[in-house]
């Protein structure tokens, strides 16, 4: 299996246009005001602030400013990425090494904190340069981030001289194998292979502690997700890359593992996960806590990236379902619908009340423009500015162009040598109807039945696929009904059991304060007659659900404990789709209601 | 309104005389066993191992053991008590002061840290004291306290020489209230005004961060409930015991504000208190965390000294109603069934899983025989043996005997100057049926109709007595028929909304997972047809209720998110009451489960 990357397909029109504007016209340059000050460190001026990771903070930042480029000619962005590189190209040492931190405090130290995201950045960087050089066949950028690829090697491979074998904070290991693809140079995917075959040996430095980096036990062995939910998924995806590229059975069955145990046990229903804030990771199955969610931005990105490799490794839908999830609920609900605000950790519920438990984590109410640890706001304009990574991959031996998200787009690539030009409509995630014109040789299309779409899963292959043949100039049209439903969780899942989330299509809807009124847990939904609500803000639709709950007056009195014969009454509760929480003012929220049971 | 005293009042037999018997031939000697370094340490020999707050831990001991001898003569006891009572006579300073801490490590630093348990403990030592001069008639203990109180006033409010004004954790406040009780000596009740008086003034430093220790405003103006729950019920106590001593309304006012704003907001069903572990305290109101719950044994317990306080300053059956939650549910729980092992946090669930969350706080499974932090173990033991405290109070004015609690238990007291006899036979918590016989003057029986009870509750007066006019030689039987029924919460007590607890009479029942199998949230109840269900342990009953499940087979398969059509298969949900819970290894326990709506 081939992948489709985003130089060959495009979102021409949709909801994801529509964010791909908000990103170039309002968040991008946000963004770049915020980071003022770390845009200013990349100078390395002695004595200014910096923080470790403020150099993976920009050049994510760059990296969506490079996809931008590609389609999108803009002086100002151009101009602020190559004041940029001047910066990085001026300042890096003679020997290839970049860093601001290091060099603003003590290039010295180099390489002897194991914590301090130093390869984490790095990666960032070439991530950055690659992906410039691809936009805009400018080179500098990319020759430079490859001389500190080069350095790395001779540190790390060659020399043995640094304090630590393996990233503390996982990234370098996908970046290696983009530098690789646009260079060709095998020392970098040789590279990437070395971080990710010595982790966790003995030699790493193996133990039960390590497992928040995932460097507990060697790659091929794990099966379970363990540690800070953004590592392990960007561990996870460079063991995807090498597992496709290598034919590597041993890593690709350790992804297997890990992805499955991810969606299966640790992945709330929004794609968020993460739900321990003390090392912001992964604990045990079915532990899916929703008012103390951590659910970061970065993590549900993450899991899509992780996922989008895994259906290089395996055609099965399910990669398509969890992207989709993702895409649609727990990343997008990371950005405001202003473009401007966003979380890091992103309420799974919110009760306003809770805030005052001191020192415990709750997601805080309240978007923000800066949060002090910024990785998600260049995450989140990086994402959405190469969503077409996400649409098409190809089987060059069955000749199959698959499927796998229905956005307005065009994909021009090639399938065995020959050109094929797709062209998608669909209004996703409003609309389930989705047409296709096919130009190329003779092939199948492969698409992805939604596992929420019923009608379509029934027809589909075991894999989930619905596969069509076609020939040069096909035109496909297929309608995946989007029905708003109640979802129940595995029972396991203690918070959720008992009780149902609203989904319709993709998209996971939530209850807000704003629309029901406080203690949202009182609400009991009859699920059976869901109905169109309007619109909330514009371009937000809502449903209405019949439903229970007590009257205010029934709080004012009476004991804390009472019998079973409460005063239920009648009520309409208006759900919103989730990605569109507290764009309103702050508010409590809740997507796992209680409902009519017929048992 | 007049207290009856355990010197008036006896348990005779039944359930409390059994639990009684277990403290005497089983605890006492435990606890006694694993205190041996704290016994040691009042010997005062420079060098040992000493904590601050092991004073209090031995002194609660020492007055449970005086409750047993006043009844039960044990030379053993006796033996261990009078070495003790040496070794604290033996090492008091010249002046009085006497702090196994202070005189083993610097008595130069006495009195300087607010945070040091130091009056704490000196009050746990006045109680002592008292206690076993009630029950012996023995004295030097006593007058060695006289004179440490006589000491304290000095320091405090004499010289104003200590480094702080009030306690850092109240108790000397109502210690010194039963010092007067016993001496008569009014400057022991002026030093108990003195400390509630001072408390949460400007000149005692009050700040919102005082709030912790109730010392955030001045008592009078307390409304709600804050801080650490053992820390606020003590001073509770001692404010009421001085409201009804000085017909003080504002500080009855307080004390009627802060009782109703625990249990109408902040008292589990099982009445433990205590929701959050970083000040082991209150937090707002309705938040009621089950798994994560802190409440202590000694919160319960406070909770109920405070509320026979309360019932001489207010003839409310409520105050009857909250002690009887605790001594069967919240308080019970804290000893094992065979008298050995104890909670210091109560779990209000149990679910083992949720023990790997590293680093946040989880009641531990597993009983436990000793904890660095003994506080509760010596309090279960003092409490049990003076439960007869919480039997009756009587009204000269209005010649009413109040019944609080029913009990197999003999009262002889005094009412308006004339011998009262009061005997009382009653199984609770398993059977309902009570019978009196009365011998005294012509007077009023009220007797509180529990809240449980609503055919009584329904004959009862506004305040929930049943009153009946009695003269000598009188017999009363009533049956206050316990029936199992479901509770629901207030529904602003966001992790009890929608479900419902079962409770037959005063106790509160549980399901085990040792019963029940895993995944108990996943059990729905119908409350409508509960049956007898045998014993679980000797003299354990349980309860069986209809129910559904899942199936195991179910989940074995498919994903984590499903539709709402899952396979309900009926089932029988055994209960057991909460006190019992852990007796039989460790095992996941839940209270709240979902159940039926008949909406």
């Amino acid at each position: 299996m081939e992948k489709v990357s985003w130089q060959q397909a495009k979102v021409t029109g949709g909801f994801w246009a529509k964010e791909q504007k908000l990103i170039r016209d309002v968040t991008m340059q946000k963004v770049y005001q915020r980071f003022a000050d770390r845009v200013q460190a990349l100078k390395c001026i002695p004595g200014r602030d910096v923080h470790f990771f403020w150099d993976s903070d920009v050049a994510k930042w760059m990296e969506a400013a490079a996809y931008i480029l590609a389609d999108h000619p803009d002086d100002v962005l151009m101009a602020q990425m190559e004041e940029m590189i001047d910066d990085i190209l001026a300042n890096q040492m003679e020997d290839g090494y970049f860093n601001s931190y290091y060099i603003i405090t003590d290039h010295t130290l180099r390489f002897t904190e194991r914590g301090n995201h130093e390869l984490y950045c790095a990666g960032h960087l070439i991530e950055a340069a690659v992906a410039y050089y691809q936009a805009t066949g400018r080179d500098r950028f990319l020759r430079a981030m490859c001389r500190y690829a080069d350095l790395i090697e001779k540190i790390f491979v060659t020399e043995r001289s640094a304090k630590f074998l393996t990233p503390g904070h996982e990234e370098i290991e996908l970046a290696l194998v983009r530098l690789w693809e646009v260079t060709g140079e095998p020392r970098y995917l040789a590279l990437s292979e070395f971080f990710l075959n010595k982790r966790g040996t003995e030699e790493d430095g193996a133990s039960p502690a390590a497992a928040d980096i995932q460097a507990h036990q060697p790659v091929r062995e794990q099966r379970e997700a363990v540690g800070h939910a953004v590592r392990a998924a960007y561990l996870y995806a460079a063991m995807a890359d090498i597992a496709h590229l290598d034919h590597d059975e041993a890593m690709k069955s350790a992804c297997l593992s890990l992805f499955h145990d991810i969606v299966s046990s640790k992945m709330y229903i929004t794609g968020s996960t993460g739900t321990i804030y003390i090392y912001e990771g992964f604990t045990y199955p079915y532990d899916l806590p929703n008012a103390r969610a951590y659910a970061e931005t970065c993590s549900a990105l993450a899991l899509a990236l992780f996922a989008r490799r895994m259906s290089l490794l395996d055609a099965d839908a399910i990669y398509g379902d969890v992207v989709e999830r993702i895409l649609y609920n727990g990343f997008l609900s990371g950005i405001s619908l202003d473009g401007c605000k966003f979380y890091y950790s992103n309420p799974q519920e919110m009760d306003l009340k809770q805030q005052t438990r001191r020192s415990e984590f709750h997601p805080a109410p309240g978007r923000v423009e800066l949060f002090s640890c910024s990785c998600c706001p260049p995450n989140v304009v990086r994402f959405i500015s190469s969503v077409a990574d996400f649409l098409f991959t190809t089987d060059d031996a069955s000749r199959t162009v698959y499927i796998w998200q229905y956005m307005t787009a065009e994909g021009n690539f090639s399938m065995a040598g020959q050109d094929v030009h797709l062209k998608m409509q669909a209004d996703f995630p409003y609309d389930g109807r989705v047409t296709l014109q096919y130009h190329g040789p003779d092939a199948t299309l492969a698409l992805r039945a939604p596992a929420w779409c019923s009608s379509a899963r029934e027809k589909a292959d075991e894999k989930g696929f619905l596969r069509f043949d076609v020939t040069d100039g096909a035109e496909l049209s297929i309608n995946f009904e989007m029905i708003p439903r109640l979802n129940t969780c595995d029972p396991r899942a203690a918070e959720d059991c008992g009780r149902a989330a609203l989904t319709c299509g993709p998209l996971v809807y939530c209850l807000e304060g704003i629309d029901n009124g406080e203690n949202l847990r009182d609400i009991i939904v009859d699920g059976s007659a869901i109905t169109d609500g309007g619109e909330i803000l514009p371009g937000v639709p809502s449903l209405l659900a019949p439903a229970y709950r007590r009257e205010p007056a029934y709080y004012q009195e009476g004991a804390l404990y009472r019998g079973t014969d409460v005063p239920y009454k009648t009520f309409t509760a208006r759900f919103i789709p989730y990605f569109a929480l507290e764009n309103r003012g702050d508010t409590d929220m809740l997507i796992w209601v209680d409902y009519i049971k017929h048992i």
